[in-house]
């Protein structure tokens, strides 16, 4: 059987409530519950807050207590099956009385799926794909990472008109406009990890933090990461108190990612150098291109990207432009573009 | 004394005169002239059709016979002073028995230029700056290019999102969009000449034309001139019959204009390569940079540009942003986006 126009409603209310935190939730998806009484009336709410607090299935339980009996659960990710920080939801379902559940995206994470047959075992009436896509849109990126086994990963650059990242002297500040800069902190805060070579480190000595327009850090801050196997001088910035920082001692994209995995890390914000973001171009783990260009010549001076190993234009990587902004800038500054590009097609 | 409400609307008729050939004139202005009788009413409309043929003023005198006499010219340029193709038409309104003119632009070319002068002697009424900036914006190249004694530069160049103009086998075809060389063939016709370096004709081997969209060459076509010291395959594209070629075997830009210039060329399209382009730039050549960015990496490859002697990023040519806009590809293709500049302020 389907679902019911309460059910859709509901589905539509639990999406409300799953984006309700506003911040991404580290290593965990947004998800959003509704408990519904036979007669279609609400019973209870919930929604997921963060790692370490209770699932949204578990929140709305817990409102309901005994009205759980009966009800039907709407919730827009599959329960999950498995024990973390907190107990398995599906189990905790059954054993509240919930006589159906409705989902909307099953769990593209295989340590957590299996809730639909834990539930199913159960006794409790099992539907799903209900409203699936605006789902899948909530934790765009959780679902990528979950469902590859690594972090999404951004890819920044900020570029002069003719391809270079720094004047031939090195100096870079500031390529894009005050504008461009503070948009690529909003897209900075969406990340929970920033991503740099040991090269640019040392060269730039980037705070690598996420900072308000005023230049304060924000009270959240992504895990900075310095990849590469050199020696850093521990005065760098990157190493201040702004943020928590990891030296991962290797130039191999995959094991970063795996690494990184391990430690519930969902996206990666790379910010350079040209070398690093070659290697993540050309082992294909660039799930993002974020581009912005600024009406600027140097003639000279790095590239943004290290050589791709393209020798023909046939050959050229071609990402699939999902959005162009032009940000005006504040008054004397010149307009920057955005491009927003995918490598490959998402899934894939 | 000012002008009146009649002459004020006259001279916004003489505008729209002006622009109604639609195509460029070859080396002359766009002229509107409406000649008003005492009581304010239209005695006679005129406008200029390119060289060779009448200039505006002559075209209404022309046109209102007898009835010239005792009118108010209205003119959207300074009546000429000097004998070219045509006679002066400061001369033929006085002979007409003209009794008062009024223009929007004072005649930016020197060698055209004491119209005013020679009418007041003659005893002619003479008024001007009525909308004059509407009348500058009519022949905005054509003005630039006369005030400054050379041709108006365009430089366009079509970049990947790492500023190649080419891939690192050289090929080129295409980084634009399809969309963006039809738009680039639209910028060609609106100039007088297509200028490259003779290492882009031994490479690329362009035909330089401009063509429509199923690729057939217009039937106006700009003079493409070839640039550089080196002797040319006849054999070539460019030397077709699909129009005139010239070349020019300087590399100074200064040289390479004043020749152009002296052959009565108002606009020169620049399209490459990197080392004529830095050379242009460097010499404060350029008056108009036009960018394709296409979203697309290629890693190696020609830049756009060769170096311009920039060392630190506080001396980065940062051009004026007069326009962005979004290119939106045929199906299937990307997205390109084009940037309008002005390197330095115009009349500068």
């Amino acid at each position: 059987m389907g679902s019911t126009a309460a059910e859709e409603r509901a589905m539509r209310r639990a999406l409300e409530l799953a984006a309700a935190p506003g911040v991404p939730l580290g290593p965990n998806p947004r998800v959003g519950c509704v408990l519904l009484a036979p007669d279609g009336s609400t019973v209870a709410e919930g929604f997921h807050r963060g790692a370490g607090t209770p699932h949204a299935e578990a929140d709305a339980l817990a409102r309901a207590g005994e009205r759980a009996r009966g009800t039907t659960a709407v919730v827009t990710l599959e329960p999950c099956n498995h024990t973390g920080r907190t107990g398995p939801c599906a189990q905790a379902l059954a054993a509240a009385g919930v006589r159906r559940v409705v989902f909307a995206q099953p769990d593209p994470n295989p340590v957590a799926a299996g809730g639909r047959e834990t539930l199913r075992a159960a006794g409790v009436d099992v539907e799903h794909g209900l409203l699936e896509e605006a789902a899948r849109e909530v934790n765009r990126v959780w679902s990528i990472a979950v469902g590859r086994g690594r972090p999404f990963v951004t890819w920044k650059l900020a570029v002069s008109l003719d391809g270079r990242s720094a004047a031939a002297d090195g100096t870079s500040r500031w390529i894009s406009s005050t504008a461009a800069r503070r948009d690529t902190h909003w897209l900075r805060a969406l990340a929970d990890t920033m991503l740099v070579g040991t090269h640019t480190v040392e060269v730039d000595d980037p705070l690598l933090t996420v900072r308000d327009e005023h230049d304060r850090p924000r009270e959240r801050q992504p895990l900075r990461v310095v990849m590469g196997e050199r020696d850093l001088d521990p005065g760098r910035r990157v190493f201040n108190g702004d943020a928590e920082t990891l030296h991962l001692r290797t130039r191999d994209p995959h094991a970063a990612l795996a690494e990184l995995h391990a430690r519930e890390r969902r996206h990666v914000f790379l910010e350079g150098g040209p070398t690093l973001a070659a290697a993540f171009l050309r082992a294909g783990l660039v799930d993002e291109v974020v581009a912005y260009v600024a009406p600027m010549l140097l003639g000279d001076g790095p590239q943004a990207v290290a050589g791709l190993g393209i020798r023909t234009i046939g050959d050229a990587l071609r990402p699939t432009v999902t959005d162009v902004t032009v940000l005006d800038g504040v008054p004397g500054e010149a307009p920057n573009v955005r491009l927003t590009m995918t490598p490959h097609p998402e899934g894939a």
